[in-house]
């Protein structure tokens, strides 16, 4: 069995004994009881643009209106899932790899998921939109400028990075390619978090996944 | 930072640099809106005893009692998360690892996870079980004799494995050692589905997990 993988490059899958099982309950039963679409919401953008704080927001508004939901985030993930997984490119691939898989169990189950990571390389978020289909995938790109993310420097990371105590810091020693074709701008340069998170919401009406 | 894994070995945390990010959602806010416990069902047993089919069908019904509920089952998982891993011991440490975190991720969006993994060593449920709390973990061991497993033998992998085709199969050439304190037991050489399906709901009812 051949697995399309990051990088356009092919795996060998070393399982060929493995049979799916397909459960009794599909995707669209689950939507239909729940009365919303599923699927991944994708905030791509530099340590600091507001990513996480939008999508734990925004998970906290739709919980309230009844919407199943959930965040994965680049750090709550790391301390489970990828402890495994340093900042190597090897180790990113690896990391969004599984992030991936762990969004489409969620898609299955029913939920919208938002998921919060940097994800600096365009190929990288070419293969997370390929393993989706289009009806099921957003991305959103945080917005703001490396200069007041590393003012706000929440996590201290930035002036680590500054000083070398920090290798391979997206933004200081390896590079952000912004992205050109998101489904959404939040820049939080301009809109506050209120505003942020508004806007969110008000797409995810736009395009029917809740009312 | 250090993390106990499997084997009661320790391995060190390659980063230092992550901040766990707590949601604004807790998971007592979704047991309460989704009006019952989120927890770990964790069906231990040889290939072909029965764990996903009975695993598939609670989900139905739960799922029909407008309960939170998905399945992770052996095959499926290793389509997914975990092709890049194969049948050797310490693949099948990471196999179970990487499963039990992404579980953790679902009980903490509420969900009631459904895990039907064959789990063959005692170290390994043990390792399990020490990664949730009493109350939010059952395990039901799937019982069922290997020549009952032989007989039914649904993949035709047992076969393989007595003709030496798939090596280090559980029962065949790698042991599967019996569960002596599951927190229930389901002879499927005595239950039919119908009954096994409706011994794992009696059993969540008298847990409080679900009405």
């Amino acid at each position: 069995m051949q697995i399309p993988l990051l990088d356009n490059k092919m795996i060998k899958c070393k399982d060929t004994n493995v049979v799916w099982h397909k459960g009794y309950v599909k995707r669209e039963e689950r939507e239909l009881k729940y009365g919303h679409k599923s699927g991944v919401v994708w905030f791509t953008g530099l340590s600091g643009s507001g990513k996480s704080t939008i999508a734990h927001n925004v998970e906290k508004i739709l919980f309230e209106k009844d919407i199943k939901v959930y965040v994965l985030d680049g750090d709550n993930i790391r301390h489970g899932l990828n402890v495994d997984l340093g900042f190597s490119v090897e180790d990113r691939k690896e990391n969004i790899r599984r992030i991936v898989e762990v969004a489409k169990l969620f898609v299955d189950a029913g939920i919208i998921l938002l998921a919060a990571f940097i994800s600096p390389y365009r190929y990288i978020r070419k293969y997370v939109h390929y393993q989706f289909k289009n009806d099921n995938f957003i991305e959103i790109f945080v917005k703001c400028s490396l200069k007041e993310c590393e003012r706000r420097d929440p996590k201290g990371h930035y002036k680590k990075a500054r000083a070398g105590i920090i290798k391979g810091y997206t933004g200081i020693d390896t590079p952000f390619e912004e992205p050109e074709d998101s489904d959404l701008i939040i820049d939080t340069e301009k809109l506050n978090i209120h505003e942020s998170v508004e806007k969110v919401i008000r797409y995810l009406q736009k395009e029917r996944w809740i009312e």
